[in-house]
């Protein structure tokens, strides 16, 4: 299939450093390619990737200082727009943008959402073009959106088999806890997991500007205790020894988070995950398989305490099963058939080479029959 | 002409607290109407225009608390594009979205450019679309923009003539400020400006939380001073008679100001501005006539002084002669008429009454020749 890849500017893909949307599309990318998909990634010129790449940007927006990205998007989407005819698939992980200028192509397109669907902010563009067909990251995801969102798959993400390796014992002992520190993540139940149940606690970590002062009045005062061990951030490559030689990872968020891509990679090295019952922690886990689903934080600490006799095996065939990087795409792949089979007989016109706004009605697909440069100036 | 204005969303036409586009917005509909136009003003539907009033949300969105208007934008945008077929000219007010979305329609399509130029977030649109016919809101404000940027003209904005009334003598005798206090207005400057010419500075403003700390350290210090009064922010009835008795209204900017409606409001009450060289100063000032440009404090105390001399009849003529609604409006029709005579002989395809995205590639302007209705499921 010709698919082409459509991800924010706002990091690289992958990215070079945070960037969850990013990564995703990386993985997505570098599956598609390996199952022989002939792609092209639209993303920023920095990107690195085994597929064509159509730089839209010279570097990622962000890095670039560039507050607002609404235009480098805009900019990217005019080039998507104009090649749409190259493609048999467009998949989009950019937010909002392409749903009006994309609205004559919506059979041939998808959009991923990758964040939370309950922004008030968000719902005009929802509400407005139903059409767009959308693939939620996990099924708890969608519960915001207008009943007649036109979904065509929930997918949940999926992780490169390598990526997290599997540790078959865990040589810490601890709970580990990774990401940010900010009060929807609750690290200060982490905390109190680690204090009741008397097993030791390492906190991953970055604080950004924003939860300063949540880490200051709340967190900070609560790390200065024997089972605690805050270690600030670390990279991808500390990861993977900081997963596999837990013994469980805690994740007790307080948000209903749309995916939760920590879970998978705990899961990739065999450590089994204690999470608080929100947004998509069911439908990853399975409860009892990879993990715990907890409602109360004495559920919590007894999970604690049974991790160890959880097996690590059996957690990262749980992985194995469902969270791959081959996995998620042959998911994506099934998707883009059969939205392509309900297309009907409709045949692609081709997409503008020229353009001359002066004279043609000339949007992508122009009209043959308008002869442009016939026209008298 | 059959015209569609297309309004911000963030707040109603006319604004009902601060938004300077929607203001201006306002004044250019009800003179299109009032000169005998077929005029459909698309805006939040708490607008009140003598127009048609096309609702596309039912609030302003700034004040229903939603920070990111872009979804309702988009929303808005898909209605205008639907409807396109019915008007002649369709003339956008705000700032990057419908650039990609209207390619197809350029050549009855105009933006004006509210805002200053010269932030690079924005310049991927600039730079990627340079068919969309553009007017500027001073010469200066075109500056930063690319070279082939696709000017059509500069339209100085306008008011409507008894919106400030003449007053035909200062009563108050003195310097007045209006806006905000922040660093780019340079309030310290009046401040400075009053103290050396020794004549009374009123200070009508109000203090944005960006601006609390600009405030509490550099500003509220300087006004405990007899010839310095701060009065607040103040309404538009107050306004009248603060500009109107005002000696000279003090413009000390500091930034590329791509217009400044402030200094219109003085003039058309008759009350001489007295302006730092910035942005658009020069060509709304008329040195000499509406006021004085001046480059140092220097120059600035000396047209304090200089300023009671200055014909109040002499600046209220300036204002009538250049800078009305009506003035506006008139450049804004042959605007109008100069697009669409460089249009040629295209004739509009009617835009789309029905829509559906599995079948057609139907956006906005779809092809006759394939049958939506017709083809198979």
């Amino acid at each position: 299939m010709r698919i082409a890849m459509v991800a924010p500017l706002a990091e690289a893909v992958p990215p070079k450093f945070y960037g969850g949307t990013e990564r995703v599309v990386s993985w997505i990318t570098e599956e598609l390619v390996r199952q022989g998909h002939d792609v092209t990634l639209f993303a920023s010129g920095d990107s690195e990737t085994s597929a064509k790449l159509a730089a839209c940007h010279p570097e990622g927006l962000r890095l670039l200082g560039y507050r607002d990205h609404t235009a480098g998007h805009l900019a990217m989407l005019h080039h998507v727009h104009r090649r749409a005819h190259e493609f048999d698939i467009i998949h989009f992980h950019i937010d909002l943008l392409q749903y009006p200028m994309f609205e004559d192509l919506y059979h041939k397109t998808l959009t991923t959402m990758h964040g939370r669907l309950d922004v008030p902010d968000f719902m005009p563009v929802y509400k407005t073009f139903t059409g767009m067909p959308l693939v939620s990251i996990s099924d708890n995801q969608r519960e915001p959106m207008p009943e007649d969102s036109n979904w065509l798959a929930t997918i949940h993400h999926g992780l490169p088999k390598e990526n997290c390796p599997y540790y078959p014992e865990s040589k810490g002992g601890y709970l580990a806890f990774l990401g940010r520190i900010s009060p929807e993540k609750r690290p200060d139940r982490a905390i109190e997991m680690a204090k009741r149940s008397g097993i030791p606690l390492k906190i991953a970590a970055k604080v950004d500007k924003a939860d300063q002062d949540y880490w200051d009045d709340v967190i900070e005062p609560m790390i200065h205790h024997p089972l605690i061990e805050y270690i600030g951030e670390i990279n991808e490559e500390q990861k993977k020894d900081f997963l596999g030689n837990a013994l469980a990872l805690a994740f007790p968020i307080d948000w209903p988070e749309p995916f939760g891509l920590v879970m998978i990679e705990a899961m990739s090295a065999g450590t089994p995950v204690i999470a608080f019952r929100n947004g998509s922690v069911p439908e990853v886990i399975k409860d009892g398989v990879g993990g715990f689903v907890v409602d109360t934080m004495d559920e919590a600490v007894e999970a604690c305490i049974k991790a160890k006799d959880l097996s690590r095996a059996g957690v990262r065939q749980h992985f194995e099963s469902q969270f791959t990087a081959e996995v998620m795409v042959n998911k994506y792949v099934a998707a883009y058939e059969q939205l392509l089979a309900s297309r009907g007989n409709v045949v692609d016109l081709p997409t503008a080479g020229s353009f001359s706004p002066q004279y043609g009605e000339v949007n992508g697909s122009p009209r043959p029959s308008i002869n442009v440069a016939a026209l008298p100036a």
